[in-house]
C-alpha cells in the first residue's frame, strides 16, 4: 500500500477537487438545470464518489454553487456607483443585477427545484445588503414611498426581478426587454407620491 | 380467494380514495409543509399502498392537492364583481387572492420545494386568467399602463401576491397588512401615468 500524502498536501487536493467540481457545476447548471451529479464528475474530472464525498446531495451542490455564483455577483456589484439621485442609482442596481440573474437563470431554475425560497433569499443576503442600504436612502430623501418598510421594497425588488427570469422562461418577455421592463414596474411602485 | 367486487364499485371505492387523500393532503400540507405520506395516509384512513397507488410520489400528490386548492379558489373568486371602475376591481381581487393564498401558504411551500415555478404557474391557469381580463380591461380604459405587456402585469401581480406569504414566513410583514402592502404597491406600479 502507498503511503499517504502529510496531511496538508491531502488538504490541497480537497481543495482542488472542491474547486473543480463547483467550477463544473457552475458551469454545467448555467446549460441546463436538469444536469445530473454524474456529468458534473466527469467535467471536473473526478471520480463519482469523490463528488460525493464533498457535496453528499444534489441540494448540496446546488446550493454551493448558487453561493459561489452570489459572491462572484457581489463583487461585480461592488464598483456600482450607487450614490447620488437614488432612482438613477436603481436603475443602473436593477440593470446590473438583472444581467447577472440572466447569467445564472438556468442555475437558479435548479436551485428552485433543490432549495426553499427561504434559502434562496438567505443566499441572496449581499446583494439584498447593497439594494436596503440605497432603497433606505432613497426613502429618507423623500425619492421613495415611506409608507411600506424598506424589508418590503427589497423583497419586491428581488421578486419582480426573478419573476422576469421565469417570464422569459415561458416565451412572454424578450430578454433585451427584461432590465427596462423591471425598471419601469419597480420605479413606478417604489416612486413617493 | 373472495370474488372482485364488479368495475364500477372498484372505481367508486377508488374515487372515494382519492378523494379522502386528497382531503387528507389539503389539511395536512395546510398545517405543515413537511408532512410525510405516511401521515396523509393515516389521516385519509388508507393505507401507504393504496396511497402510493394512485400517487405515484410526494410531487405527484402535493401536485394535486394544489389543483385541488386552486379549483376551490377558482370558484370562491369566481362571484366577485369585477366590473366598474378596474383600480377599485383589483384591489377586491387582490384583498380577496390574498386571503386565499394565506390559507394555502403552507402547501404553498410543499408545492414551491417539489414543483418548479413553471408548473406552479400553469396551475394558477384560472386565476391567472380572471386578473388577465380585468387588467387588459383596465389597460384599454386608460386607468393601468400600457407601456408594458398585460401578460408582465399578471406575472407581476402574482408574484407580490406570492412574495407577502414569503414576507410573513420571515416575520418581517404581518399577516393584518399584507393585503394593503400587495395593493398599495401593485395599484402604484399599474397605475396610467
Amino acid at each position: 500500500m502507498a503511503p499517504s500524502p502529510p496531511a496538508p498536501a491531502r488538504r490541497a487536493d480537497a481543495q482542488r477537487n472542491i474547486d473543480a467540481i463547483l467550477d463544473a457545476a457552475v458551469e454545467s447548471f448555467a446549460r441546463r438545470p436538469d444536469t445530473t451529479l454524474a456529468e458534473i464528475a466527469k467535467a471536473a474530472g473526478v471520480g463519482r464518489v469523490t463528488l460525493y464525498g464533498h457535496f453528499a446531495s444534489r441540494a448540496d451542490l446546488v446550493d454551493a454553487a448558487m453561493a459561489r455564483v452570489l459572491e462572484h455577483g457581489d463583487a461585480v456589484l461592488e464598483p456600482l456607483e450607487l450614490d447620488g439621485d437614488p432612482a438613477e442609482a436603481l436603475e443602473r442596481l436593477i440593470a446590473t443585477s438583472w444581467q447577472l440573474i440572466h447569467q445564472s437563470r438556468s442555475l437558479l431554475v435548479a436551485a428552485q427545484a433543490e432549495l426553499s425560497s427561504a434559502r434562496i433569499r438567505d443566499l441572496h443576503a449581499g446583494p439584498a445588503a447593497r439594494a436596503e442600504r440605497l432603497l433606505a436612502r432613497g426613502q429618507s430623501e423623500g425619492v421613495f414611498r415611506s409608507d411600506l418598510p424598506t424589508s418590503w421594497l427589497v423583497a419586491t425588488l428581488h421578486n419582480v426581478l426573478h419573476g422576469a427570469g421565469d417570464e422569459i422562461n415561458a416565451g412572454r418577455l424578450k430578454p433585451e426587454d427584461a432590465a427596462r421592463t423591471v425598471s419601469l414596474t419597480i420605479l413606478a411602485a417604489f416612486a413617493a407620491r
